[in-house]
């Protein structure tokens, strides 16, 4: 899912992703219940119509911006206070509150509110946070949606299998009395180390109900993405491809290519050969690294197109893989050509 | 002609440009020049496969900027010596040096290299500055060029009537020998009154011969590109439409919008109801004033669509109804929604 902030996916306009082809894009409950704030939104006919997106959209549930940009939080059994980081504002936050902006917004998929502990919290704080959370998920699971809207639960427990199982366990207590619609994992990412990170999934994805979609929260790089799929994992999002894009760090086939080198001034060649995108189609990294070094709009909104498109491909191209019975064959190679071939 | 100043109609991609329909767009060969060099350029096959753009391309000499942008300016009979503004490195541009840097870019339509005098010279100086300008347009015929390529006389004489008659009869002199594909009109819009400009206009321009296009430089407005219309004018540039909307500043068939204004928080209608360009066939003002509000690239990008195709189907309007000889009521029409309605 590539990430649309404030209601935009930056630089691209909805024509541009419907071509990039992803299945779900996502919103940011945080940033679009501040501005233009929710009721704005409902008042426009939601999210989709007011951003021109027909796909499906996920809404996050807001705690992670919280916690990593609003500022004097003060937390609370009923929910978060705290500053806006636009203007000051006095804000509040509960399972409840999230979820009536996501109805506003009239996502398809909406995540119930979670504290998104830091990365290396103490494991018995962590267990108090935790608990919280799960209260917090059973008055979410009341909160009317739209009919159209599903709900996800997020799972936490940083590192901690047993921590995530018991989490997981509550969870599914209710779940069989009302269904989630599917399961996230949270609170990875957050700047463990990468062999940590993998050694959970490895073991945890499984565990997650098969017949919902798991949900692996603000992964990744290319290489966390082929791991998460190979775990089971069915849905991401991630800030990432866009974000590198806009700094002219391209993701190819053939491994990271950054576009201010002066090796691709006179580049008669695509970013990637492989790849058949617009961008791809169209320019010569000749062009697109002029385009860089004058600060042309025009550079964002194609390297952001690539880098999209490239994300979006490898996880359609896994699928494929998949569904055909020859996905370890498929990761090797993909692996292989990013360590080993030069972009 | 919308303007591409570095390869790059700023913010949006050729495909757009195509939807919005230009007939020809101008491209900067002091810019291009500099960066990323016009035998780069030449080396890619040209400006229009380097840029992705298969229509038509006007070039300018490269004049006006030497005279605004570069610094530590000397002139000679042979050229100007500057230096750029880019990194200050030494340059010198010459009648047969810009025609090379343009040849080099491939452009369909070139332009002569005049000096080009502040608006308001002193007359006994000007004449000066135009019998070097007519010197340098002799040299200038003399430069071979691509087949496919038209050079244009440009004319000066600030707001001096019989300067500008006195300047266009040592062009027709030259063109018997070897005919221009087109004649400009340079020096106005540059600080002169408005009053002034026009009175030039409705006198010059039907002077200028009638088999060939007219083109007026630098302008302008939907006012002026009517005015320019009604004396015989066919082809303009301005930055004007794309710039403005890069600062929120809207043309309209109602006259101008600004979406900053508070007014467009809510207002669920499009920039212009009587536009069918795909800004206003897709998104609110609301939504539009949102993307404004949070400097979001892609508002540059939708109000640059909509600024361009609004000008763009302006002069499309125009032509047709001179076609149709209805060219009066349609410019009378035009002027009076622009100043009574409320856009």
């Amino acid at each position: 899912m590539p990430v649309g902030t404030q209601g935009t996916v930056k630089g691209i306009t909805p024509a541009q992703l419907r071509d990039i082809g992803p299945q779900v894009i996502l919103g940011n409950t945080y940033h679009l219940g501040l501005r233009p704030g929710d009721a704005l939104v409902a008042q426009h006919g939601g999210l989709h119509r007011f951003m021109g997106w027909e796909g499906p959209i996920l809404t996050d549930s807001g705690g992670f911006q919280v916690f990593s940009l609003a500022s004097l939080r003060k937390m609370t059994e009923e929910g978060v206070a705290f500053q806006s980081h636009l203007d000051g504002s006095p804000q509040f936050l509960s399972p409840e509150r999230s979820l009536e902006i996501q109805r506003n917004l009239g996502s398809d998929i909406c995540m119930a509110l979670d504290e998104c502990p830091p990365g290396r919290m103490e494991r018995s704080k962590l267990e108090v946070s935790m608990a919280r959370t799960t209260r917090w998920l059973a008055r979410s699971r009341a909160v009317p949606l739209q009919a159209h809207q599903g709900l996800f639960a997020i799972n936490q427990g940083g590192t901690h299998l047993d921590l995530r199982r018991g989490h997981l366990a509550e969870a599914l207590e209710l779940d069989a009395k009302t269904p989630f619609q599917g399961f996230a994992v949270g609170g990875l990412s957050v700047g463990e180390p990468k062999d940590e990170m993998n050694a959970v999934l490895a073991e945890f994805v499984r565990e997650l109900p098969a017949d919902r979609p798991r949900y692996l929260m603000g992964v990744g790089t290319p290489e966390d993405l082929l791991f998460g799929i190979e775990q089971g994992v069915d849905l991401f999002d991630c800030v990432l491809p866009s974000r590198e894009a806009r700094h002219g760090r391209i993701l190819t086939s053939r491994g990271k290519l950054n576009l201010k080198n002066a090796r691709h001034r006179e580049a008669d060649l695509p970013l990637d050969p492989d790849c058949a995108c617009y961008t791809c189609r169209t320019f010569s990294r000749a062009y697109l690294h002029h385009l860089f070094r004058c600060g042309e709009l025009l550079g964002f909104t194609l390297n952001t197109i690539h880098n999209l498109s490239y994300t979006v491909g490898l996880t359609r191209a896994a699928r494929q893989a998949l569904l055909e019975n020859r996905f370890p064959a498929f990761a090797q190679t993909s692996r292989a050509r990013w360590q080993t071939e030069e972009p």
